[in-house]
């Protein structure tokens, strides 16, 4: 701000403050210096590889490359987390709120959290000081379908790695906040954006580290795409789309189509020609990947088919049953050295409800009837848990599909689900009910309405759950909702909506909406569930201390005990919590860490959902929490 | 939000993100209903008159008719405040952040907190749930100089009352938020504003009790008016303008011109018309009344004369010294029944410093030389403390000017006053140095600089000092700073800056800018300080738990033993602190309350120091603290 005052600034500023429309500058703001000790380490491979054990970092979206989002501290504990305090908290300010949904990292005793509007902010741990921000240059234009959230930073060397909602991604020195390189990766006016949070893996066959991220987009007809990428330089290594049949490409050239170069689980027009929905068809991988060491393989959900309406990727007549809009709305296994699809599990085959399949996808041990598998669990949108068998869905057998034999389970988490009634596991098929909105009838513009549960923000949506390896349970942050569901006419326009459906959520039981759950794997039973009136929309954290932190759309953060699902603790943030939690340890103490700030898809496309969180203010911080030193000491 | 989606609309919401901006509604948006118990009962004049006593409510801009800032509660203490922890905070959401600077109300377990852009919030005491909420709808063309603040609201009977940017006043239903009754005083566009906390005083000749307030918008050229309000409908009472010779109004007509009709303290034209600066002369009594019950007064400070440079309000050739620009930077006195003034000091005759006369003035009975004098001190923008002799401000002798006689004691408060050397007490006048601006030579535009401590942010500003009557002491807010200060060529427009100088502020000091500082008034002496590196821009509260309270522009809440200046508690709230602080109790437990939220005049106008703070996030929540029910016990 400079000084002088003439009239006319003064009026300028007057105005200025009468729009108060502060656009970002794209610069980052350096506080003043950092602590020499703190922020100086440079991170390592192994320090990632080692995040599940680790207690005093945070380097992975899930705390460790199979985001159990696990933690082996157990300072705070089911005896003493009642007794948990408020030990800071910052402000992202800018006058920027909107949903916070980003879970932050924390590295050499700085937490590095991002917040809304693709803004990363560097606080010191211990006393929440800013030691930089980053507020990306946003153009007018961008797309955002569901909220201008941004979900984390993935960390390596002395970078730091944020995706953009124009659809870039951008790489920052780590101790300043100054821009190291940027890409965009497509086009953002098409609808691309990026809200998910990038991850490093290393490719075990060539040593080489990649900064893995996706795209988002599927509302506008995008066709979704994984990217490989030089963390030093962010050149791109490999990308490989989505929808099959579209070319890869490898080191700048074209690679391979994805899957059949025919695309046959997409239809064709009379003239043999692919429907033009194959050219928007969706599928963006916009969570992010986990990434299974042993078998050199990177795992991720992919979202769902575009157009929703499924009559747009049928056969004539609406036959589906070919169709089953491949590699949408699945969980897909890539072999990192060449961006080659290796395995496939569809959880919606032919999605019609946008259930999608994005969310996150945790490796773990599956123990049942004595016998230890290694698996892959993810909650879907659509209701159901699936067990996939992780050695099947990462073998190289020239499969990509590994719909049949790959499950070893699916079970229900939801409560009434109508599309299906369960799961041929085996052949790896839902047994479908007759829930597909009909087509509208000659002269209409809507088809008649059908009503489904889950509705299309799902039994689960983005928010990950966790894995606690001694409870062994899975805690999924999870909704009980309906809508009604109906078809329009569509044709594709670059940048509008590409959805063909109308639809209205609604509330399907009085006393709740959100429902923390306690998911038995080896049986897929409940253990436990704690029902809240508001949709739940954070992820969950568990740890060695018996505990399940999450945060609920009416401002707490709350502590559960993992066993038996008593509420043990909350504080009241003062905005809607739909981030995730994180805890981590420094100077022998134990901190959890989660931002705070309500927004994200439910108060924009909740229907009577959003009606009901009208009530939420919107805000933006992160806080940090303790058992006071004049606790520890009792 | 409805929830039916079309493609057009998809598209317009995705738009909507990619802007993000939400103007105001100006409704108020109901959650749940609160508890019955809660916010019931009628707030009655006696509530207010004994507010300094009650412990259970705050009902008034400055915890009780005099505004001394203190309360009676001891339940937290020098000894366990080291140990008080949030209780929760509450986010003002809207997208909306900078200076947040609001003094909360309590009533019936309701908090009632005013945020920036004219926003009222009741939030249920014991949890931050919040009961309503309401946001003015403010025009695109309102003229904050100083950020879009609001200082806090009055209550009375069923009604809360709020001053609003657009120079308006709303009254609101205090259990619904909706709108009682709404006034418009003057016209926004020329510059006219409110963001004072109105106030509630009872007329003790009519027994009328009555909603005062005044007005801002000094640097635009406006001429500053106090109003009194029936609180039930609005109406207006009297009027009165604070430039001498303006008219002044009673039941909708014209009552007396304030002081000289002729207005000698303004200086003439050659043909003996009135210059034109008189038109605009300022003088805006935009912080809040207090009261003297005993002789029935209206106490409040006067804002500074416009323009800022002095010239423009001087005879030929600069000859200011019979030109005092009454009634401007002063502290009046008023009868309430007629709107008369009764009384007035000026802090700076003819000031050429915009220095003001606002901040508040607290009504105390000074005790010195074993002698007890009802008095009245105030802190002012220009460096000296001033204590009043109450019963000579008050008396109906016909005489306004109290400039001889009135003081009681001037002292200095900051560091190298440079504008004047000291007072003459028992004249009221300064013993001014050479330290006024020189307009510019002839084809010049600017004049030459001169150096000025305190720069026009003052030695203090807005934010009220408190006192304590066991310490006797008063705890100011103050800032130790600078600027170059230049006068500029002037003409008056509509809506347009009407200063006539330019400034830069700067450091004056490498080890702090704020001084929070103790003052014996009995003596002058500063008997503690405490130094901070930013400025200060928070109120200050003291308790007879010999606590003073305040927040710091880098985020703290912090306590100090009020008796020797230690600090002794601070917790990290994310965003600057520049509100002021409350407290009370509710089923025997003693709560503070305090908004957070970096702006105001300091990083708009503050130079070099709005450099400095530039490392301060914006926000906008409120805090209540505790000694945690898990301490208490112990």
């Amino acid at each position: 701000m400079n000084s002088r005052l003439h009239a006319s600034e003064a009026r300028h500023r007057a105005r200025l403050l009468a729009t108060a429309s502060l656009l970002g500058l794209g610069l980052a703001f350096s506080g003043p210096a950092a602590r020499a000790e703190r922020g100086e380490k440079p991170v390592s491979w192994e320090d990632i590889a080692n995040d599940d054990k680790s207690t005093s970092d945070v380097l992975s979206y899930g705390l460790g490359l199979h985001a159990n989002r696990y933690s082996t501290l157990d300072k705070i504990n089911v005896d003493n987390v009642g007794k948990m305090k408020a030990k800071w908290a910052f402000s992202f300010g800018d006058e920027r709120q909107r949903g916070q949904e980003g879970q932050a990292l924390v590295h050499d005793g700085v937490i590095y959290v991002t917040g809304s509007y693709s803004r990363l902010f560097a606080l010191d741990a211990k006393t929440g000081k800013r030691l930089w921000a980053y507020s990306h240059r946003l153009a007018e234009d961008i797309r955002p379908c569901c909220d201008v959230v941004n979900r984390g930073a993935a960390i390596y060397g002395d970078k730091i790695y944020m995706g953009t909602l124009d659809a870039g991604i951008v790489a920052l020195n780590r101790k300043t906040g100054k821009v190291a390189w940027q890409k965009k990766f497509e086009d953002h006016t098409a609808g691309y954006t990026m809200t998910g949070a990038p991850a490093i893996i290393k490719d075990q066959k060539t040593g080489r580290v990649m900064l893995i991220h996706g795209s988002s987009g599927d509302e506008f007809g995008v066709v979704g795409r994984l990217y490989a990428r030089d963390p030093d330089t962010g050149e791109e290594i490999w990308m490989r789309p989505l929808v099959e049949g579209h070319m890869g490409r490898l080191n700048g050239q074209d690679s391979t189509p994805t899957g059949d170069p025919k695309a046959p689980s997409w239809p064709n027009n009379p003239d043999g020609t692919k429907r033009e929905s194959w050219n928007h068809g969706g599928g963006a991988p916009w969570q992010t990947a986990t990434f299974d060491v042993k078998t050199n393989t990177i795992v991720i959900g992919t979202g769902n088919p575009a157009p929703w309406n499924y009559h747009y990727r049928s056969g004539p007549n609406g036959d589906w049953k070919p169709y089953d809009s491949l590699f949408t709305s699945g969980q897909i296994y890539i072999e990192p050295s060449t961006g080659e699809p290796v395995g496939f599990f569809q959880h919606t085959p032919n999605d019609a409800w946008d259930f999608s399949g994005n969310n996150s996808v945790l490796l773990f041990d599956l123990e049942k009837n004595g016998k230890t598998t290694r698996a892959a669990a993810h909650a879907d949108r659509n209701g159901f848990f699936f067990i996939t068998d992780l050695d099947t869905m990462t073998a190289r057998d020239g499969r990509i599909s590994k719909q049949a034999g790959g499950a070893l389970a699916i079970y229900p988490f939801v409560r009434d689900i109508s599309w299906a009634s369960g799961w041929d596991v085996a052949r790896g098929r839902p047994n479908e009910l007759s829930g597909r909105p009909p087509a509208p009838v000659e002269g209409e513009k809507q088809g008649k309405p059908v009503q489904v549960t889950p509705n299309f923000l799902g039994g689960t949506n983005w928010m990950p759950m966790s894995y606690n390896p001694n409870t062994k349970l899975f805690y999924i942050p999870s909704n009980d909702w309906t809508e009604e569901y109906w078809t329009e006419n569509l044709t594709y326009k670059k940048g509008a909506a590409y959805l063909g459906q109308g639809f209205r959520i609604k509330r399907k039981f009085e006393d709740h909406v959100g429902a923390l759950r306690a998911l038995d794997p080896a049986t897929g039973k409940i253990v436990w569930e704690s029902l809240e009136q508001l949709p739940l929309w954070a992820g969950t954290l568990t740890t060695k201390g018996n505990l399940v932190f999450t945060g609920t759309s009416d401002g707490f953060v709350k502590a559960f005990d993992a066993r038996n699902g008593k509420e043990l603790w909350k504080f009241q943030t003062g905005s809607g919590v739909v981030s995730i939690p994180i805890t981590w340890e420094e100077d022998g103490k134990q901190y959890l860490g989660i931002s705070s700030g309500y927004g994200g898809a439910v108060p924009l496309w909740g229907g009577d959902m959003a009606d009901m969180t009208k009530q939420v203010s919107q805000g933006g911080s992160f806080w940090v929490f303790e058992l006071s030193p004049d606790m520890a000491s009792k």
